[in-house]
């Protein structure tokens, strides 16, 4: 796909202008708040191999490399629509230093098996994997845009797919993080089971007193640990539009998620 | 069981003297904090009828009572050692008025069927069933005391049979409320999945930096609306032993965890 065929794009400063995103302006998946907290969930000295699953235009996976400097990256995505703003993203010179240290990969994560190895996931070859999946109910997709379309609805199933395809990638003891829609936590406890244990969830409130509007969770391969619910995450004061501390630092990596 | 027959027993005050308790001086399942908090997820104006499953001593369904008015209360317990001081707290004098609206039935809760209705749970009989489950895990079964056994350890599939209870007892549009650990949210939320819906959670922390300990959820009988996650009830302040206003107006009866 040639520059000339590209949707209109910006380019868009992240991590106070650490690196630098080209993404869709209209439409699709644009990319903020979400990536910047799911990339949250790496301790800052994560220094493994991390697969982002469905990354659109790179965002989650370029805020890892960004925060872990000794993290190598491979964003994984489907849509050649979105892989066209990845690969720009990797080629602004001002990501030289994390494009140095992160892969693009044409892949369906939803395949399975020899069809999912063949496509470049190979078993047991990444540290940890994140993943932001579409998130939409199937209920909610009458939206007139084809590419947000792509990104924002959810099959059934969906999370059972894409964490069958996390179990079987990532080595012994990897892990894998999600943010998802707070109505998801029975779909992705239930595909967790069995794969992954010691889930630990943060609830993502948009105020301190509204109910929230994200989950993020983390769990480990074939860990037997306790799910733990963990203090919540709020991104803004009662009142304003400023973030609160934590919020500001965290999306612009300056802080972790978790205590590790 | 005559009064010699009793385990030693302390009588406490609840709702600052509104209610007296009569329970187990050791082991068993002496109530407190739980009982009231999953009271308090009653709207005050509450004026319909309640079955308290597992009421042990009485605590969480006589603090509806306490709280609400008009509410008439049912307590369901299947161990006479617990009926036994259920019984006492109803005969106490200073319970006289809440005792007027409440009634104890000795029964086994996770029966189904033909068998339930005759141990008088009648289907579509109630507005609200609140639960306090046995919620220690199998693997957590070492405990010396065979009353505190029974009230502590949580079989396989025991939320699958309370709340399938629950759903046939509560009227059309009846609602149930449940305190659990976190562990629970999956079980508890595959229970309710085809008879409960619109779930609310609000995760009950120890300290505001502290992992959840306990979650309520509050769903509605054939409900199609989507989960809901409050914002958290924190019990104490990060340091002290005293309660957060919150907690303590909540464990009080002076105010309700939802805001209906």
């Amino acid at each position: 796909m040639t520059a000339t065929e590209l949707p209109a794009a910006t380019v868009d400063a992240f991590h106070r202008g650490r690196f630098w995103l080209t993404q869709p302006k209209d439409g699709g998946h644009r990319s903020g708040v979400d990536a910047l907290i799911l990339a949250a969930t790496l301790p800052p000295g994560f220094a493994g191999t991390l697969a982002d699953f469905g990354a659109g235009a790179g965002a989650a996976g370029l805020a890892v490399a960004s925060r872990c400097h000794a993290a190598r990256v491979t964003l994984v995505e489907d849509a050649p629509e979105m892989t066209a703003f990845a690969r720009q993203t990797l080629d602004d010179p001002r990501n030289a230093a994390l494009a140095a240290r992160t892969t693009l990969l044409e892949a369906d994560v939803t395949r399975s098996g020899r069809d999912r190895a063949v496509s470049g996931l190979l078993d047991n070859s990444f540290d940890h994997v994140i993943m932001n999946p579409p998130f939409n109910e199937a209920r909610d997709r009458a939206t007139p845009d084809g590419l947000k379309r792509a990104a924002h609805v959810m099959p059934d199933g969906l999370f059972e797919a894409w964490l069958r395809s996390a179990a079987a990638v990532v080595r012994p003891r990897g892990g894998v993080s999600i943010i998802a829609r707070p109505g998801s936590i029975e779909p992705i406890l239930a595909a967790l089971a069995g794969r992954f244990g010691g889930a630990e969830i943060v609830p993502v409130h948009p105020r301190p007193d509204a109910p929230a509007i994200r989950i993020v969770m983390r769990a480990r391969r074939a860990s037997r640990a306790g799910l733990v619910l963990c203090p919540p995450l709020v991104l803004h004061e009662a009142t304003g539009n400023a973030f609160t501390p934590r919020a500001d630092a965290l999306c612009n990596g300056e802080a972790a998620l978790f205590g590790d």
